[in-house]
């Protein structure tokens, strides 16, 4: 399939875009992670979430061996093509650790 | 201030983070953009978030010309510390577009 242009754009010069996994039905934001082009395809073909792992560096279906998979809901690109926002229902935890989410630390001045 | 390890250890490599800012009182993902450890620690400290341009290559204090500030409430990092979630106030629209996020289009199969 087309991917659209402001996207490609980032895939053509070998960048990765960053890819937000939103639950669809609470709105909490759950993990942030990578794609390159191959891994966005999947996800889309598939409805399975599936990243580009940046420290394996390999293609990584969310959930695959843990079960805590993504379902893809719908997808959204930004005005400048770096970033996707992923509408999806989480099975289980998003983050490793268990946490529901992977923004479950707080930054406080 | 002390930034978490896991989001200095980026910084201390050089490499940027990337900062989703979602609206605290609607739950809606507006934008995503970088950080560098500047822009991060003054985005704490003044509680207007500020990214870093990666275009510009300069700190680019969210509104300064548009008016379009966003306002700080909270501030979360994921586990392996590459990214950052802002709950924060918009003022007017987040995206350049002038939509209220730059999320606005839909990538279809």
């Amino acid at each position: 399939m087309n991917l659209p242009q402001e996207v490609e754009d980032h895939f053509s010069r070998g960048d990765l875009v960053a890819a937000i996994a939103q639950d669809a039905s609470t709105g909490e934001v759950l993990m942030m992670a990578w794609m390159n082009s191959e891994a966005l395809q999947l996800t889309i073909q598939t409805r399975r979430v599936t990243y580009w792992s940046r420290s394996r560096n390999s293609l990584w279906v969310k959930g695959e061996s843990s079960g805590h998979t993504q379902e893809l809901i719908s997808i959204s690109y930004d005005c400048d093509g770096d970033a996707l926002l992923m509408q999806i229902n989480q099975v289980g935890a998003a983050c490793h650790t268990g946490e529901r989410s992977c923004f479950h630390r707080e930054i406080t001045k």
